[in-house]
């Protein structure tokens, strides 16, 4: 299971396009935080969770059903966003969560509030992520975990070696820099904590991958992305910065869909994680 | 930790360079081979091994822990490994297990001798890969596995982003060129199980990541590839396929050695993964 790239925090637009975003879960998007969090929930149940670029809020509400006498909060740019994210608990009955609008620049939430200050394909979407690090930081008690899990969308692989594949990568790097994100988001992670005032004993640093590869996989993974080429936030913002034409994007969905077709087809990505421990 | 990329089947050459070799496990990497290896001891404790381009037989000899009832084949194609892979298991303790020379395209065993038949780091340096699965295949029981892990050298990503790795990158994927393998061989691997006879049903594909960031860690990284392009060889072939001069090997060595000081420093690469059930 991979997550897609373009981030509800930066696009403003609402879920219809949200297949890729909503197979979520902490479980495959946050592994690498679950034996912390569980250590820390054995100690204080009432853990406070906040998942900064929330979006529509499946990673979450994951997290919530794993503190179940604790609190999550979601925060997201969009406030588009906001009303899916919360039917997504509610189908859940998922209760002990709530959800607001806020910028990962200007958190609304005084120091040391949170626990667990958690993001997933946030900094990827922007130039200063060393910012975003130091407020997500602030508003962490002392004790308490920043977590962040980026793509780096430079090791993509996907086989087979298809033209319009490759127009789509470039055409996704191209999106990332549009935004004053990167395309080499995974590997910078740990210099970004660094440069946000820790120290690297603070930090631990780990890699994992995201992938497509089973029939299932390989079809979500190839309608959700037709679904953003057709008719998305990613067609609406590739048209808007000349990455590609309506033809063009036309031509990769009808290619992602000729892919999921093939026995000999995967796709799969690198991810950054990082823990710090404030 | 990760692996390194060029493999002893290949080079004919003793083990001076192996320090980055000799950190190899079956827990770190064959991690996906595991649980299935685990679940067919328990039905069969007696259970025959077969791993291909064992090299220094690190990787051999914590399997042969693994099935303590069973019985461990390492092959290589260079003899010249042999005493240091024999030498490796006694030190280990290790007794249910022994090495061999031998080609992977010629396997010096019966039709269905091994209920488990294991490559790591060996089709991505052979043009024919399928070739090597086939005659892997025709050596495992019915009923066994094939299993395969291989890097895909295109996704290695490196940081800080310093002129002298960028160099070392293209060195070491002119390096698996120059035998005849390929740099992009872990997104490759589903296709060339395929094309060895398997159905895509008798396949399971995943990825994991390998990577060196702790300090400890760019220490074993940047020793094990200073030592392999100062006498080693790597050196040896890098110098003979004309990827670069001597002076140009220190300079990345140096730089290798700067890399492992900083604080902001990491590696890390995507691996695919089969297992071909029989």
């Amino acid at each position: 299971m991979m997550e897609q790239d373009q981030s509800p925090e930066k696009s403003g637009h609402p879920p219809a396009q949200s297949i890729l975003h909503e197979v979520r879960t902490a479980e495959n998007s946050a592994a690498y935080l679950l034996p912390t969090l569980r250590s820390m929930v054995n100690s204080n149940s009432h853990l406070k969770l906040l998942d900064v670029g929330a979006g529509s809020g499946t990673i979450s509400v994951s997290f919530a059903k794993l503190i179940p006498d604790g609190h999550v909060t979601g925060v997201d740019l969009s406030s588009n966003i906001l009303p899916r994210a919360r039917a997504v608990a509610e189908k859940a009955g998922v209760k002990n969560i709530d959800f607001q609008q806020g910028s990962v620049f200007k958190l609304p939430f005084d120091d040391e509030t949170f626990d667990i200050t958690v993001c997933h394909q946030v900094l990827v979407h922007i130039g200063n992520p060393w910012d975003a690090l130091r407020e997500m930081l602030r508003v962490t008690k002392q004790g308490g975990v920043v977590a962040a899990r980026e793509g780096d969308y430079e090791t993509e692989c996907v086989w087979p070696e298809l033209p319009e594949l490759r127009k789509f990568h470039k055409l996704m790097a191209g999106l990332m820099s549009a935004s004053g994100g990167t395309s080499m988001a995974g590997r910078q992670l740990l210099s970004w904590a660094l440069r946000s005032g820790v120290e690297r004993s603070q930090i631990t640093l780990s890699f994992s991958t995201s992938s497509y590869s089973a029939p299932s996989e390989r079809n979500i993974c190839a309608q959700g992305l037709c679904d953003q080429l057709r008719g998305g936030s990613l067609r609406e913002r590739a048209l808007k910065f000349n990455l590609g034409t309506e033809n063009e994007l036309e031509e990769i969905a009808k290619t992602w869909e000729e892919w999921a077709k093939r026995d000999d087809a995967s796709l799969a990505m690198l991810h950054g994680e990082i823990l710090v421990q404030k």
